[in-house]
C-alpha cells in the first residue's frame, strides 16, 4: 500500500507509491551523447570563435583558452534589463512590464562537456559566477527575486547541448516563493526555529536520506520528494539569500554538487534534469526564518493530469530507496581531475 | 518587450513573452496516429475481449457492442479503497495511509479513437460517468478531494493509446487546492462576489479570449494563461462542486468540450494534452466563493528550471493570440456525428 507524506517546508503532500515504480534498471536506455558530440560545433553560438552568433557579453572569466566561462544576454529574453517597472491594475486584470534579467552562463568552452562532467575547478568557477551575477541583479531596485537554474536535456526543456546555466530576475516575488516564505514565518512563530535548519538537523540524525556530506553542505533526498531522485542541497550555515555564500562555501558547494551530479550521471545513465537555487526575495534583508537551497529534479517521470489538477505528485520510488541507490553509486578515482 | 500578468484566481504571475514564441506552424510535425492504429489491439487491456487483462470492473455503461464504457480499478493504483485513514505525526515527519481511489474510465470500445474524436453522444456518456464516479467517491468519508483527469499522449504522461480518463480521490486536501480556496475566500471577503463568477463576467464583456460558448458553459484562454493554448471551461451557473452539475449541463459541457478538443486536434495537429476538473474539497458543502472548472493544458512547451525554481511560467504565445487561433480553426461539418 502506498502512503502520503507532507513536506513540512512547502506543506505539499506527495503520494509515495513505490510499488508502481520505475526502478533505475527500467530507465530508458539513452545513448551516452558524449561519444557522438564534437568538442567544437561550427553552428553552436556558445562555442569559442562563434561569439558573434550570441547576444551581448556581460562578463567573462579568463582561462587557458579564449575564456573559461562567459555570461551573455539570453538571445530570446523573457525579461529585459531596460525600462521602467510599471504595474497596472485594471479591474481584475493586473500587469507589469517585463523588466528584469535573463542571462545565459556558458559554463565551459568545450561543446561536449556537461555540468556533470566539468572539472571541479570549472564548477567552482561556475558557482563563483552564479554569486557574482546574483549580486549584480540584487543591486537593481526593480528586481524582487532571482532564480539561477539549469536545464540539461530535452525533457528538461533545452535542446542546446553546450553546457550552460541561466539566471532570471523578476520584477515581482513569484507567488510560490511568497507562499513558502509565509510558511517559514509561521513555522518560526510556532517554534522559534528556521524550518530548514530543523529539517537539516533531523535529516542528519536520521541519516537514511543523506547522500553527500561536505564541510559546509549536505545533499539529501527530501522526506517528501516529489519524484524519483529529487534532491536538495542545503547549506549547513543559516543564510537567507544565496549571495551570502562565502568563498570557502562556494568551493565546498562545488564539491558537493560535483559528487551528486556525477552519481546521477553514472547511476541514472546521464539523465535529463533541472536544478535551481531557491533564495529569499531580494528586497528583504537577512531573516531568521528563510534559508536558501539548491534543488535538483531528474526528469525521469512526467507530470500528468493528476499533478495538473491537484498540485500533488505521485512518486514511484521511495525517497529512502532513491538515497540508498545514489549512495551506492561508486565514482571512478580521479573523478575530480578533469573531464 | 514581454510583460507579466497575474492570475487573480491563483495569484500566480506568468511572463507573456510572445516574441520568443513557438507559433502553431512551428509545432513539431507529428504523424497522425489514427492512421496507424488498429480498432482492436490484442495486447491492450482496455479493448473488448481483453477485460481479464485489466483490474476489477467497478461499473459499465451498456452500448451497442459489449459495452459503451467501463470503469475499472487502476492496475497500478496510487491509492486504494481498502483500509483506514491513519495520520501520523512524528516531529517534522507527517504521513497518512494511502487510502482513496484511483480508477480508470475506458471511454470507448474502439482502440483507435481519442477523446477528441469521440462521437458527441459518447462524450456525454463519459461526463455522466465522471459525475457518477465523483458522487461515489464523495460519499466516502475518508476522501477529502477528488480529481478527474485525462492524459493524452506521451508528453502528457501516458503511453497507453486506448482512450481513457482517470479519477483519483485523496485522503487529504492538496495544498494547492487549499491555497486556492483561501484566495477565493479572501476575494469574497473583499468584494462579496465569487472570483470565478467575476472572471467569467469580465471575460464575456471583453470577448477577446473567449473561444467556445454554449448554453451553460464558456470556454476561454485565461488572461494569465500558463502556456500556449492553456484553456479553461467554466460553468455559467455558480457551483462549488463538480457533482452539482445537472443532466442538461452534462450534455452542454460535452458539446463545449467536444468543440474545443476538436479545434485543438485540427489546429494544433493532435497535440498531447492533459485536462482536469478542479472542484471544491469534498468535506465542505456548497459555498458562495468556490466554483469548479475544467482546465486543459496542451503539452506543447516544456517546463524547465525557471518554473521549478520560481513556480512562475513563461508563456511564448499571448493568450489573445491563442484564443484567436482557436476561434479561427474551422471544424468539418458533421463533426459531432461520429468518428
Amino acid at each position: 500500500m502506498s502512503h502520503l507524506r507532507q513536506n513540512i517546508i512547502t506543506r505539499d503532500w506527495v503520494i509515495i507509491a513505490s510499488d508502481r515504480g520505475a526502478r533505475p534498471y527500467d530507465l530508458p536506455p539513452k545513448p551516452r551523447p558524449e561519444q557522438a558530440i564534437n568538442t567544437y560545433e561550427p553552428s553552436c553560438p556558445f562555442c569559442p570563435g562563434n561569439e558573434a552568433m550570441a547576444a551581448d557579453e556581460l562578463a567573462r572569466t579568463p582561462g587557458q583558452g579564449p575564456w573559461r566561462l562567459r555570461v551573455i544576454q539570453n538571445k530570446y529574453p523573457a525579461l529585459v534589463p531596460e525600462g521602467d517597472r510599471v504595474r497596472r491594475v485594471d479591474g481584475i486584470y493586473r500587469t507589469m512590464t517585463g523588466v528584469g534579467r535573463h542571462e545565459v552562463i556558458v559554463e565551459h568552452p568545450r561543446h561536449d562537456l556537461m555540468t556533470a562532467t566539468l572539472p571541479l575547478a570549472d564548477l567552482e568557477s561556475l558557482i563563483m559566477t552564479y554569486r557574482g551575477r546574483y549580486l549584480e541583479a540584487h543591486k537593481d531596485p526593480r528586481i524582487e527575486s532571482v532564480v539561477i537554474f539549469k536545464n540539461h536535456g530535452e525533457r528538461a526543456g533545452t535542446s542546446l547541448l553546450h553546457p550552460h546555466s541561466q539566471l532570471a530576475a523578476t520584477p515581482v516575488v513569484p507567488n510560490q516563493i511568497r507562499i513558502r516564505v509565509e510558511e517559514a514565518i509561521r513555522y518560526f512563530d510556532d517554534t522559534g526555529e528556521c524550518v530548514f535548519c530543523r529539517t537539516l538537523r533531523e535529516e542528519l540524525k536520521d541519516r537514511e536520506r543523506i547522500v553527500t556530506e561536505t564541510d559546509h553542505f549536505v545533499g539529501f533526498v527530501p522526506y517528501a520528494a516529489l519524484s524519483p531522485y529529487h534532491f536538495w542541497i542545503f547549506p549547513r550555515r543559516h543564510m537567507s539569500s544565496f549571495d551570502a555564500i562565502n568563498d570557502t562555501e562556494v568551493r565546498d558547494l562545488a564539491r558537493n554538487l560535483h559528487e551528486v551530479l556525477a552519481k546521477m550521471y553514472q547511476g541514472l545513465n546521464n539523465p535529463d534534469y533541472n536544478y535551481s537555487i531557491r533564495s529569499m526575495p531580494t528586497r528583504s534583508g537577512p531573516t531568521d526564518y528563510f534559508h536558501w537551497y539548491l534543488t535538483i529534479v531528474p526528469r525521469i517521470t512526467r507530470t500528468a493530469g493528476f499533478e495538473l489538477g491537484s498540485g500533488m505528485f505521485i512518486n514511484s520510488t521511495s525517497p529512502e530507496e532513491s538515497a540508498a541507490f545514489l549512495r551506492g553509486v561508486s565514482l571512478p578515482e580521479q573523478d575530480s581531475s578533469g573531464a
